[in-house]
């Protein structure tokens, strides 16, 4: 017989989402290599590491050389390495549908083309533009970078027209560099995102709508699928069919929306595997993780439907006890392998139950023996009404 | 915050056993360092690889400082080695239950003292013995090595008194060396293993009852939970507790049962993770590679329930094309990362559904698109049976 060569899948990032790209991945024989600019990214203890900046084009180089197919864990990879990989080896999603994700202003005008509707917004290079649009979108409102930012960095929520200087001495000295934007403030009823995905080969599939809770705009939980969503579904999944053939998007991506007067706003789009997205490892019958391979790869997609419910809580900072969640039944404990320290994403844990009942009981005690009673709180709330 | 450690759990052997070990390992937060005298060892994909021989006690002194717990995928594992490693740092299972399960007539004495008839049996160290042994037990009979046999390797069948001279040429040169035994060929109804797990707390569990079909001594499918056990599965569990008991054993053993009479008789033990456990990656709660590392470490352990039925394909030799699977719902992908060889495991795959009619039919479906019709048969006319 010939001798085997498996296929590499080269993931620029080695932080959680490589991680579990890579776990993803060695069951279906596939290799990954990282490349990250820190030697203890988390990536690397289950992958070989490659420690280079993103910048460093002789590391890219031997990279390329390396790998089959070039993915990426963090979403503002320099547009410009992005760019120069594609010219040597396949890049998904390509660069181009990358830098679209990247510009809040391109984003959100692609949502408007693709007959998403977005909050109000105005783009601001001055202080004087500051004044203008927020005489044209009103408060509240959020200044956001139009860039480089994810997790609720780069943005500064203004109550009030007094707040204007604040925030302009938060965010004013990016104005120049990376462009800034102001949105009006949604009241809105729920969050959710699509995760969707598209392969190789233009087949695209939709994970069930995942209903997600922010806490100083970071994700604290997410439930899916999310209760009450069959006339969204639909919507949410055409949608985001149609954003991804603009693009000629291959690979995973997570549609953020906003649902206000039980309408889809588009809040943002992030060009990867994604936390709200964490559940389908155990939830789904293919994972995010499991499938951005497949289609980075040009293998068949796995299909994307949801065993039960799953409820995900997100550990940011540093790690409860994991004795809790070993102990339930159907409940996983993902640790990213990271050291603690404050607003870092260290892992996560998923409870998974046939049916809303017996997921809200087995949170609920999940919760108690973890002293999470308040992260769960508002899933609880809404998985009762839900079944109520 | 203290800079953080994580477990490093240490594998002796470095195949697809420590391969699913490591996977499984590392969403619990824990490292693996695996060490195998070959470089291409395919577990070494996914974890730190120390290339180093098992009788290199230079290479074992600076592995076992470097690891927590040490562990192992294979269980031939020199005794003498298992020894010295125990001197230096915590080893599970511990040697002197790893050498019970190492000897046959240990294992079988061990089988019979706990209440689990076995096949008659004879040692046999000369060819006089044979003789005498064959007289006793009589014929079809199965010569094999004490020491040292897997996967049907070191054995082979009588069918009449005659066979004798080829048995002896087959195995006698190894009768001084690592002893023969002589066993009688029980013409079973059924073919089942037990999955069980001991944790350092003296914590017991079992997996539901596997159903298993060999071809020529290799394991070929696996079906679980075993339609039909209800009467057998208790007896199985509490036979499993009192060996683990007497053994003081830690982490997880495979009991492999024939029924015969609809008696449960003891064929052997696998002191590891087992091919006839794989399925409870997709199968169960939680996976035997993932309560093996939590036993090992002295995490709690996590439920063995079945989410439904699964059913496992064993890729003998070479990989089939992953795409009937790939493209079959709730159907899972297990390629090792091996080169292809006549008789070499590289890879399995699970079928699962929520209940017997619905894998019946996802199955005969897989199996078709695989050209697999042969090897799913058995276990379509056994599942056919069960819900008639």
């Amino acid at each position: 017989m010939n001798e085997r060569r498996q296929p590499v899948l080269g993931v620029l990032g080695g932080g959680q989402l490589a991680r579990m790209l890579a776990l993803a991945a060695a069951p279906l024989g596939v290799k990954t290599l990282v490349v990250d600019s820190s030697a203890d990214a988390c990536a690397g203890q289950v992958a070989p590491l490659a420690v280079a900046d993103w910048a460093d084009y002789a590391a890219l180089e031997i990279f390329a050389r390396q790998v089959d197919v070039v993915t990426f864990d963090f979403e503002n990879v320099p547009a410009q390495s992005a760019h120069w990989l594609a010219e040597r080896v396949a890049v998904f999603p390509a660069p181009g549908a990358l830098a679209v994700a990247q510009d809040r202003l391109a984003e959100k005008t692609l949502f408007r083309e693709c007959g998403l509707p977005t909050p109000d917004f105005r783009t601001v290079d001055t202080r004087e533009q500051l004044d203008a649009a927020l005489a044209a979108v009103g408060v509240p409102a959020i200044l956001k970078t139009r860039r480089l930012g994810y997790d609720g960095k780069g943005q500064f929520r203004l109550r009030e027209l007094a707040d204007a200087d604040a925030a302009w001495a938060a965010l004013g000295a990016q104005a120049s560099k990376h462009g800034l934007i102001l949105e009006a403030f949604v009241a809105f009823e729920r969050e959710l995102s699509v995760l969707a995905v598209r392969g190789r080969d233009g087949d695209f599939r939709t994970w069930p709508l995942t209903g997600n809770w922010h806490v100083d705009g970071v994700l604290s939980m997410s439930l899916a699928p999310a209760p009450g969503i069959d006339l969204l579904q639909h919507r949410a999944t055409e949608l985001a069919r149609t954003l991804a053939e603009r693009l000629g998007y291959v690979g995973v991506f997570a549609l953020e929306l906003f649902v206000k007067d039980g309408e889809l706003l588009g809040n943002e789009m992030a060009p990867r595997v994604h936390n709200s997205g964490h559940w389908t490892i155990e939830g789904a019958h293919t994972s995010q993780f499991e499938n951005h391979v497949r289609a980075v790869l040009g293998l068949p997609l796995g299909d994307t439907g949801a065993r039960g419910m799953s409820a995900m809580f997100n550990w940011i900072g540093d790690l409860p006890d994991a004795s809790p969640v070993l102990q339930t039944v159907d409940a996983h404990w993902h640790d990213y392998g990271k050291q603690a320290r404050p607003g870092r994403k260290v892992g996560h844990a998923t409870v998974c139950a046939p049916d809303a009942e017996r997921l809200t009981a087995r949170l609920a005690e999940v919760a108690g023996l973890l002293g999470r009673e308040a992260q769960v709180a508002p899933v609880l709330r809404h998985l009762t009404e839900s079944f109520r």
